[in-house]
């Protein structure tokens, strides 16, 4: 029933190391999307830990990774009450192509926070208003398998038109019929388009490092991503995603630093 | 001439193994402050690398660590031609006190921002409106090497009257005469009171993850500091610092997530 809940399978071979196979549908033009490699370490992650939850991930991200047999590696560094760490590895072709820092914890879905921001301005407008791109035909990467749907103020680099503030914004679920949870927002805070498009920037921007949080377990229904910029300098630029579920709580935060696109 | 170059010094002993002496006046009750070991980190990574600059920092706090001697581990993990990753550990006693994932780059220290946002609102308060408190009679810790001055408006909690906001702003700079440098913006980023207490948290709230990126080499003079953050939920909560320099400069940027002191 779900093809992200399949494809980030892992499968226990010896102690700390799992086989998956990469799948090219997480991907765009035979790159694996980093979010769904992710995904796949922070199950790893959870597999060896007593803890639920990937609660914060901090990945390094070396070479691209492709469609294929990989493997996960996890060396455990700290295991204790409330969190745990491990040092998570992907491994393709005999070479490391991500090194992660995942610490698992276990999140109280019913707790209510003691204090929580308000969602960021402007707000996303509803679906409706929202610009709906299908995959173009033939395509059969990541866009077959995500549902999103943009706020048409932050697109107009598609059409030459760069909005000049770095910031982009989507909802986002899954095409088939499966609700997001903990994993799927590794997946959601890196499915963006770079925001520097919105400087003008083309072409592919590769991540350097990426730390997201899991701030709680989302509650069905599409999630609303807020990307944004702070400094686009000497070719290196940062990217801040945060995750809102249907309940209006803030579930992820993340930020990558990246290379600017040649 | 600099107590803090002094006591971040790294002596190599072997390849990738380096010893270092942990000072207690980068420390705060007998437990050493996470940034100052991440500037340690940091020095070590860029000693292993071709690069100059510790460009992003993700590190995970095990142990606390204590003052004396402790033990560096590098481990490269890829060298780039922009970029190169290491594993970076912190060993004292023979335990792991704090794993990072350091990337180097070398930073143009005249390149101009292609793009930045502007300076978080509100701004600080010119230094001579700021509080400024001195360290206690005895106190041999990190208050006796830093000079910060604090937004009076953030800084109610000290006298039971939290702001509700976790928000605290601050002049930073060394109380001996060294500029702020590239490792003394790791310093920085973790040197402000957990913004929490302005929600009526009280105590030590450990760090579980910190990942902070340097954006540029910081101007001599006065660094402002910008912690802020998002959600207090489940004994979890993040923090972010910003970093600006005296030439008005995006210098570094982090977020931490952390447990609530109890």
């Amino acid at each position: 029933m779900s093809r992200f809940g399949d494809s980030t399978a892992v499968r226990r071979v010896a102690e700390g190391r799992y086989e998956t196979v990469l799948d090219g549908a997480f991907g765009f033009a035979d790159a694996i999307n980093g979010g769904y490699l992710m995904a796949i370490l922070g199950r790893a992650a959870v597999e060896v830990s007593p803890h639920a939850h990937p609660v914060s991930t901090a990945a390094t991200f070396q070479r691209v990774a492709r469609p294929g047999p990989a493997e996960v590696i996890v060396e455990p560094r700290k295991v204790g009450r409330t969190a745990a760490t491990s040092l998570v590895t992907l491994v393709q072709d005999g070479r490391r192509a991500v090194d992660a820092l995942i610490t698992t914890g276990t999140l109280d879905g019913a707790a209510e926070p003691s204090w929580s921001d308000t969602p960021p301005l402007p707000p996303l407008p509803p679906l409706e208003e929202c610009a709906d791109y299908q995959p173009d035909p033939g395509d059969e990467g990541i866009a077959t398998q995500l549902d999103m749907r943009f706020d048409r103020a932050t697109m107009g680099w598609l059409d030459g038109r760069p909005s000049g503030r770095p910031e982009i914004r989507a909802w986002f679920r899954f095409r088939d019929p499966h609700e997001p949870d903990a994993l799927a927002l590794a997946l959601a805070v890196d499915a963006l388009p770079p925001v520097v498009f919105n400087l003008g920037v083309k072409g592919w921007s590769p991540t350097v490092e990426l730390t997201w949080h899991l701030r709680a377990v989302p509650a069905p229904g599409w999630l609303a991503l807020h990307g944004s910029g702070r400094l686009l300098s000497g070719g290196w630029f940062d990217e801040e995603v945060e995750v809102w579920d249907s309940a209006g709580r803030l579930v992820a935060q993340s930020r990558q630093i990246a290379r600017e696109g040649r």
